[in-house]
């Protein structure tokens, strides 16, 4: 408790907060800080820039060893407004994995949910409850909470990629629980199609009939291709007329997001157009995967700007102001956490701008 | 009311009758009929010779303009166990439509809600709410519940397709109202993409975000194209083992059936293949698209099969059992008033047997 | 088919007509009355006066036996619209039944869903599975569709009341199932709380943790006691300044309506008070237990005006405007198939005038 | 980051790990704890007595004034494990609230969600949204999120209350907003039945038509009373025989938790009753409203055993076992964070063993 602002030299007061203290209370009107007319936000934008994700990717594929026990070879983004907090922002976990040619990542579980989404390379397997994922350029895959999940690498070369995790909100909410998979050495199994998306990426609104019974909580497809993003992408752009487009991924049987704690979207800017100032709460991870941008995070004095290109890793924190101007053609995909928020009646989004070309 | 169960001799219960029939009251114990052990349907099994459709389309074609007041040349499959009614079971309206080159056939909108399904042919452009939804082979095209819709065919040739309605429903709920389109000469609009599809076609659980806002009790998605079905069909076959795909068409945004009155489905039976024999509360009707098949409705006795291919509408009854042996590779498309009865709580599916190879 | 509008003295059309005839095809260009710009309604506004349905009540007793086979003494509203149809609307049946003291009317079960609404009197039990509900004055009982019921009456005095079920609907969609219970001698269970209302009657959102599970597709509560209707309607009645007030019966649990078909609401209006005309999509059956009123069904010249009393049950067809003036304070139950119509997307209310005093 | 795992001696490792710190990246492989085969709760099993928190809010009644700046005279759980934070559990805000006579606690309103439980006493005043709710005994009052709201105390005794908030929640999602009411004069309104209680207060399943529109995210219903609660757990004791009752409460209208972030639920334990043991993931504070219990927490070496009575709060941490043994009829309010574990897959719940008489 800081200095009182009640009666520092009533012996009374005094006699009451000992008392208080010693019964396991504090006074409200002495604390400081609970209630805030808008959101004291911790974590602070920031930008991992691709380059040296990469390099230090590759440095720690060197020195440090994947298997039972390290289990991932993985660089957790650690806001620097947290305070040695390995998160990107307090809710979501962000990082960049590696694995070089012919690695397995052993399988695990645990409830906290992950997904991963490749910025460049190619070549690794994820498999999800057995079911093989192949990881491509622009993919996003998902290893949703609860599920057995390992990566192997097949192939001679090293392959990197981002992780998001909701770990921060699971943490938070006391519900933590792991469990290593099978000891035997991991399947490495691979097929032409993994079974996710034999039965679920069929094409929007085509659903099976007599399937494998739905998962709760989460999307039945784990597997979303950069080619399907890319025609989707390309053809909403032809309905708009904004140089801008945005996609959500979802569960494409029963909608939503694809977790319960995470949405996941992609944006595409044309060279030359700036979207419309947006802020929300809740907090963002964006990474880029295609083409160059500005990035404006913040308003008036504490804006701050990032030059950003393919790979690189921004931190947008709650309540943040964002605008993006493309350079190139900017392809940006964002893992929030807005699902937690909108469920919970949290969620403000504030638009001050309409979409400009 | 028949022959009265009891005492027809009784003057004081033919005073009673007499009393009964001048105040508008029906003596339960004398009616017949009205609570059965199982469903008693007055539709019955038939098939339309998609042959006769298209020679029949072709005849009206030459006979019978189309415009403002004919509306629409149309035949439509009139069950013969429905003493005159025009309606292929008790629940649809099916029927085949044919527009000729050049014509139009203006607009107007309705609360029965139509799709329709195009066996062979393509080239007319159906315009929903003025977006202009080309038609081609093995597509689906949705002209939902009080849209405005009219089709054009540009080209020289003729087009035949199946237009399938819940006209029964919405009767028998009263609740049938129609409006004609502006009376100036029909649009005759094509586009490249329709918007609907601009912004929903893109893929398995890609969709937009901040987009049109979406419309209520109905998919936004209004053209299912054959190219992604057959895609879908082939890779649901690959997780099953049995010879058999079955898709569902739904709402790519929130799941669920592409319209609250009519399910539509397709299934492929690959050749040889028998599936296993099912039933249904409430009326269904298949349309052949590829391949040739016998289709097998009833039990015992009163079963018959009909040997099918493509362009037959097969009328199937409520409660009525259903097996099917492809000849040579069958894709069949179905639309049934499942989701009525679901809704209310009488949806009621029988398996006799399980697929077999 | 009536004349043809096209070419009746055309020997080519003849043929075609011909052709179509043996085809079981109709064309649609000669089809009348299929979509009008309004509903065309065949059911009638109709008043059956309580005084006759008591008299009437009471002489089937004398005269008709209440038992297996014959089942239930009942007298249903025949809407003098519907060409000798035993419905009060084309979507509903209403009735009155009537149990002579001592007498049992032995159990069964039908998909059609029913409810009970007692005006006057006393003392039957209706068994819901087995769960014994005690008819009072003001009750609303409900026997969901497929669940066993039966009514005994422990006492010396007759007993009538009035049923409302979905019987139309479900046989439009061919879904009728029907049942006997066990033929051993009835059930006569009594308790002072039925099973139902000791777990689900506690008290607005109070809901058990850990009970029977729920029931799909209708309320876990049975019955609605007038002395909570009273009260609610009461409180309700303060909170608004209109003379009137309105509520519904929902499931307690999940909210929504009873059961998926019926909708069962109960108005009270002031003396003198006049509520809006209103009118909706789908047929509705009012019935007053309370007060005097002029219920005014129609508009323009077919208005038709109604006096109504305690016991009156009236059919209101669909979009048929409607308003009521009340004499003595007036309590009104109105059961509609609104959530059918709602869940199609069929649902149309207008309102044409605000609430008056 | 403690003790490196790998290579504390290795200078390219110590070179490597430099250039993550500069970089603001962290080596997962050096983490600890971030990933437990069972949730590692900070906060422990606590009580604070009823005698001394009524005793101690007395105390500082006298020493503490209440009014804009200070707003609340408010005393807080602070769960001894989570070192100073002012949390009964990680998840849950607890605390006690006390007012003197004539007192006004001002207006305002914030995102994280409140609740009072009331203990004994009454005739303070809580206006929600003006809205004026009467406090007693035994009742349940919400303030949901962003509501104003202010507590008046007309008459002169003092009165002591408990609140629950989700603050922990919504801060950890940097969610926190905060907002003055009017500043002139606090309302001082009473009435004889809150707006939201004359319109949603009717009964089980009984709702208004037409009324008012629902809020989003919560109850309409603001004040579950006593009686009500009283009369529910009798009767769904009548119907249990187990010598326990349960019941949530929840939105009497769309059914679901009363908040989307706190449930509430109250039991009744007969003297003598043991109930099962559970757990699940998540927080609870419990709240003794009636009767003596010995209340075991957790299991084998750490089990504590508390033993309650009145006025006594219990904080229950994440995953910690629960049983209850009455001494005297206990009634046990208990608010937990199910809702927002529940919406996001994170609830597990475990029963060890059948309820036992």
């Amino acid at each position: 408790m800081a200095t009182p602002k009640f009666g520092a030299a009533d012996p009374d007061l005094a006699a009451l907060y000992e008392r208080l203290s010693e019964t396991s209370l504090q006074p409200l009107w002495e604390l400081r800080g609970l209630l805030t007319p808008e959101p004291v936000v911790r974590s602070v934008p920031h930008r991992w820039a691709g380059k040296e994700l990469r390099e230090l990717g590759a440095k720690a594929g060197e020195l440090i060893p994947v298997d039972r026990g390290g289990d991932r070879r993985v660089l957790a983004c650690a806001n620097p407004g947290l305070d040695g907090a390995p998160y990107a922002v307090s809710t979501l976990w962000a990082a960049v994995q590696y694995l070089r040619g012919h690695e397995v990542a052993p399988a695990h579980r645990h409830t906290p949910a992950a997904l991963r989404f490749i910025v460049e390379g190619e070549g690794v397997w994820t498999l999800v409850d057995g079911d093989p994922l192949h990881m491509g350029t622009g993919d996003l895959v998902l290893t949703p909470s609860w599920t057995f999940h390992e990566h192997h690498n097949p192939g001679p070369d090293p392959m990197i990629w981002m992780d998001v995790l909701d770990l921060p909100v699971v943490a938070a909410l006391d519900a933590v629980f792991f469990e290593e998979g099978p000891s035997e050495q991991a399947a490495r199994t691979t097929a032409p199609l993994s079974s996710s998306e034999a039965w679920y990426a069929g094409g929007a609104g085509l659903v099976p009939v007599g399937g494998p019974g739905l998962p709760s909580h989460r999307s039945p497809l784990l597997a979303y291709r950069w080619a399907d993003t890319e025609l989707a992408l390309e053809r909403q752009m032809s309905a708009r007329e904004s140089g801008y487009a945005r996609l959500r991924y979802t569960d494409p049987v029963r909608g939503g997001d694809v977790m319960p704690t995470m949405r996941c979207e992609v944006e595409r800017v044309r060279p030359g157009t700036t979207t419309p100032t947006t802020r929300q709460t809740g907090g963002q991870v964006a990474c880029v995967l295609h083409g160059t941008a500005q990035i404006k995070l913040g308003a008036g004095d504490a804006v701050q700007v990032f030059d950003v290109e393919p790979g690189d890793i921004v931190a947008i924190p709650s309540w943040t102001p964002r605008a993006i101007t493309a350079g190139t053609q900017l392809d940006l995909f964002t893992t929030s956490d807005a699902p937690v928020l909108e469920a919970l009646g949290l969620l403000r989004v504030e638009t001050a701008l309409k979409e400009s070309a």
